[in-house]
């Protein structure tokens, strides 16, 4: 999809004809559906064909213009939403293409879901057709200045008043203050507060409140509520789109059934009591909205790596020692060996997310029929695969911009924004470290089950077969035999399970399991990791067993999966060696095998990452343009700066021609 | 060293009393001597009492105004030194802690090293004085668009025209065009260029030449020159300070003395002659250059892992299950493991950058006396050094940031800054691939020669001992067996060598010694990064065999040490496992050694990072704050941001009230 500055040649054409596959019917399995390349191409087109929506300026604006062009932009959005009366799916990809982080975001994506998911359908009906019509707009705060990762040490309070019938929203402290919200600091009118609920004098815990920050008439604060913006953040645009926000509350007064109340409810006379609703529900949310992390993951890496691979079949450097042009960058080993292992993870990463979709349904058929024996192995799995996925992806996207020299270092390159804007992913929505140690956890409960004959489910169903794992030698004899996918699953499987036993042996041997957990926590999330790369390895194998339709789309899919693979053997030898899974000299089969797949991936390249099928409006990089006109462009790009206003810099005669005329007025000391 | 805003209490106190080491000897320590720390201490009270030096608002400056902010900065700067006559260590002490990235940077350190390195008697005696007195002010164009690396690919020509006796710039491609220049764009009003020598026809290849680029006058373009900065750049503030630029030469015309000709020179008949001045010397240069960066690497790092661990010790998350306060994250296994290493490695770069200011000496004597016996040694570990230290700690700011959860990701953590500042570190002045793939070049060299007897030197020299460290077998029993320090250097020095070994008969497997280079590059990266890790360690233990006064200090710097290593043993495992240095049981037993090491840091982290002798205002940290009173200063920091200059944000009126009020006007479609 060629799109932007119009440059009638193609720079890549050579490449793109060495593909050994049909580029459009891997656009089809990358997508999911034929259905799916279609809708999101017209949204595509749609955003990149439109001005309003133009972001090549973006880095260059300051903080207050570039929140205008949020808004700008979002309103637009709306308005063509309504006027082509799009449907959820595609409005949703329009969003998606317009790719700057705004308020309607945490709409959504957030404060919609939190009270589809936690009202009761009295609320419902009052508060989502206001939220569907964007006569109000929401957003979700949970997050305090001191309090992140522990929901339950959150500090605000909800203190019921029998005597009006009202709740009592209160910041006793400075470290109460609501701060990080998205869409808090200048666009909401209301939000999903999150506070202690404290009635007949007992605290509660941690619930939910729907609460109105800011007047529906001209958009101030409303009586003690202090609102504003936290300030900038990492990179130029990038998330400094968001009015990431603070927020105070003193006593500020809202009417009982402002409390979400489909889990538990206060009375009028300020009884707590619990509904029949199962609480587990509330993991449902949980595993949806990492499901679209996951998701999210292999679209910020494949934009990555998109941007990489093009540049780098177009960037020369050296040439022979024989003489004759220059060599492209991508023909280097050593830039193959950085580069196609994240192209391949941006592949496993969109299958694992495919099939966690699927979880989610399944979850969500079994949570209906108030089954929770899965839950917990869900829940542990989406939480440890949205660490895995979301650590690699802001690694990978770093180590592409790395990958296109200095040139990747301009935000001209779209790289330093696709940075910026992705890292906080490791972060929100659970921290890597936490929710690992979590998974962790659950593995550690899983092996102590196992002697007491408790079957595992699902992506720990292969601990059952400890007896075998345990002893088993693996069977690679030569670098081919690495090609074998029962024989990678067995390493992955008994490196990971061999992990997880020692781990637990370990903490048995500590005073306590807490103590135990605490001093073997670092090791811990190394078993946590390990686990996780299987199930993706899994995953992305069990996709292969699928019927893909298209020219060589399978083969190409198996040779990244392989790479994928035999990477992480390679990134993580030393697990497989200390645990018996290979020999060193397996290990060093691997490693050429690794080498023999990447010359088969460096014919490729360039249309799988045309596969994406992603606009140059939406990849924003001069250097990862689908025609390969780089230099030119770069060029061009540069004279934007405001810098170039002027030949002469502002500042030249106060502060660089006295320099230069010796005229400095120094002051006598 | 307190500084900043006025807090009275020190929330930080409690950790300072746990220390068990003389913080004030620490400091000697870590900067070199007394009167280092002194003079030191005295630079960075002046910038950071001077408001001009102010750098709290640097990110929310748009470009414009960041620049000129550098112009002021700049000459304020050299108004104080002129002002309070500072001595050369003085005046570079003063402009490190303004910290503002700038032409200055460039005129001091790339624009008259150039002329001192390349030019004769007599161009130094003319131009020096000029750029000593900031008459002219200059800078250093030799990247262009399309050539980085390969220098000997640069496509600028000097064609001299023995007619007139001058030579004739041109930038005869769009890639011929200078890109990159630090200083170049706004601020330089000369520049030595590097471009093609082109005399009687017959390409030289690259030279040195100095252009005059601005009217002295006015400053602006001379004719035929056309200059601009290249535009944004990674993070807000960071170095967007500085004026990267893009330069064209149509056809500019210089006098033929302008060439640098100490080594080689074109008379007035344009006959390209030699001097006598050996070629080498040029290397000393890059040696240098090179040692500075590495300096610089541990001073970023040193900065990062200050803020990140004085943070650590004030938030505070989750509570035992018991109940009771919450713990401080410091406390946390899964955070002593990945910011102690970090730590331990400031410290390491610190003292292999101290080493190599005197490889540096200890070189130049050696040029100074013809032998050249040890500069590709030496060349080969510079080169390596500066790869890996600049590596690691573009990692480790990152890591430092995230160790500091969502506030790491605000600008007034100052982490944001400090990497998009630090990183391309990784690129200028060698990329760290091409580097390594250099010093492999060397190990491989070094070993075939092993075989003809020739004794290889300085940190090479361990490869004399091949029949010794191919066989032998690491004697570590118990996990305190670890400590020992000759037990660590035999086991890197093992690795390193058996790498290398094995590479090498790899290598001679392959038809040509080029191609097996080329398939291996990936795993010679490896090889060359095992042989500077084991540099590094192997310096940091020399440093231990030194006097170093102050109770505690030394042993402080040992567990450091130790955490260095162990913390590589078990990071590359697979290494140490694959080539036989260890056996698994070694590795987990270092592993456990590592446990009770960070034991032993934890008490002492905070007065290891009080060690470093920062300034609030060099720091620039709201989370790093000597006091530790990080949530009020948060707090008070985002009001600063100009979206919070009114309540209700621009844009309100044209682009949320329409929406809200459903009064968007639609399209008839």
């Amino acid at each position: 999809m060629e799109g932007g500055v119009g440059g009638e040649v193609d720079h890549l054409a050579g490449e793109r004809a060495t593909a050994q596959f049909d580029v459009e019917h891997m656009k089809v399995a990358w997508a999911g559906s034929r259905h799916a390349v279609d809708v999101a191409d017209r949204m595509a087109r749609l955003v990149a064909s439109d001005p309003v929506f133009r972001k090549d300026n973006r880095t260059m604006l300051p903080r207050k213009e570039l929140f205008k062009d949020t808004l700008r932009k979002a309103a637009h959005a709306w308005k063509r939403i309504v006027e082509l009366r799009l449907t959820e799916e595609e409005a949703n990809l329009l969003r998606l293409y317009v790719d700057q982080p705004g308020y309607v975001d945490l709409h959504w994506g957030m404060f919609v879901p939190a009270i589809k998911g936690q009202g009761t359908e009295e609320q419902q009906k009052k508060w989502l057709p206001l939220a569907y019509r964007f006569q109000i707009i929401g957003c979700y705060a949970q997050t305090e200045l001191g309090h992140g990762s522990n929901v339950q040490g959150l500090e605000t309070t909800a203190t019921f008043d029998p005597k009006t019938d009202e709740f009592v929203i209160h910041s006793p402290t400075l470290t109460s203050s609501k701060w990080w919200p998205g869409g808090l600091g200048k666009a909401s009118t209301h939000a999903v507060v999150y506070a202690r609920l404290i009635t007949e004098g007992k605290d509660y815990g941690i619930h939910g409140f729907i609460v109105q920050l800011r007047s529906l008439e001209d958009h101030s604060p409303l009586p003690g509520v202090t609102l504003g913006d936290i300030g900038g953040k990492f990179g130029s645009g990038a998330y400094n789109s968001m009015d990431n926000g603070v927020l105070r509350f003193d006593h500020v007064r809202i009417p009982r059934d402002q409390m979400l109340m489909r889990l538990s409810q206060v009375t009028k006379e300020g009884k707590y009591v619990h509904s029949d609703v199962p609480k587990q529900l509330l993991y449902g949310t949980m595993v949806f909205v990492r499901q679209t992390i996951v998701a999210d993951a292999s679209k910020a890496l494949s934009r990555a790596t998109c941007i990489a691979v093009r540049y780098s079949a177009i960037r020369k450097q050296f040439g022979p020692q024989t003489g004759g042009p220059e060599t492209q960058v991508l023909n280097y080993k050593t830039q193959q060996s950085r580069l196609f292992p994240l192209l391949a993870s941006a592949y496993a990463f969109r299958f694992v997310g495919e099939w966690l979709k699927w979880l989610y349904t399944d979850v969500t058929h079994k949570l209906e029929a108030k089954d929770f024996s899965t839950l917990q192995e869900a829940h542990a799995c989406t939480a440890g695969l949205k660490a895995v996925t979301t650590s690699a992806t802001a690694d990978g996207i770093e180590e592409c911009r790395k990958l296109c020299g200095g040139h990747g270092y301009l935000n001209s390159s779209g790289l330093p924004e696709l940075f910026a804007i992705y890292v906080p992913a490791c972060t929100y929505e659970g921290d890597n470290v936490v929710l690992l140690l979590q998974v962790a956890r659950f593995l550690m409960k899983t092996v102590s089950q196992l002697a007491s004959g408790k079957q595992p489910v699902g992506t720990t169903a292969y601990m059952g077969n400890i007896q075998y794992l345990m002893q088993c030698k693996c069977g690679v004899n030569t670098a081919e035999d690495w090609l074998n996918p029962a024989a990678i699953r067995e390493v992955f499987e008994a490196r990971a399970l061999r992990m997880a036993v020692n781990c637990a042996q370990n903490i048995n041997k500590a005073p306590s399991q807490e103590e135990g957990f605490y001093e073997l926590s670092p090791d811990l999330l190394e078993v946590a990791v390990a686990h996780i790369q299987l199930i993706i390895v899994t995953k992305f194998t069990e996709k292969l067993e699928q019927d893909i339709p298209g020219e060589g789309v399978k083969e190409q899919l198996r040779i990244l999966c392989n790479v994928y693979a035999l990477y992480l053997v390679h990134k993580h030898l030393g697990d497989f060696l200390s645990t018996g899974s290979i020999t060193a000299r397996q290990g060093a089969l691997a490693n050429e095998q690794l080498g023999k797949l990447y010359a088969q991936v460096r014919l490729n390249a360039v249309a799988l990452v045309d596969a994406f099928n992603y606009t140059d409006h939406y990849l924003g990089s001069v250097l990862g343009r689908y025609d390969g006109n780089v230099y030119p462009a770069l060029y061009e790009e540069a004279w934007k700066d405001p810098l170039n206003d002027t030949d002469v810099p502002d500042g030249y005669q106060e502060h660089l021609r006295p320099l230069l005329k010796q005229q400095l007025k120094l002051s006598r000391l």
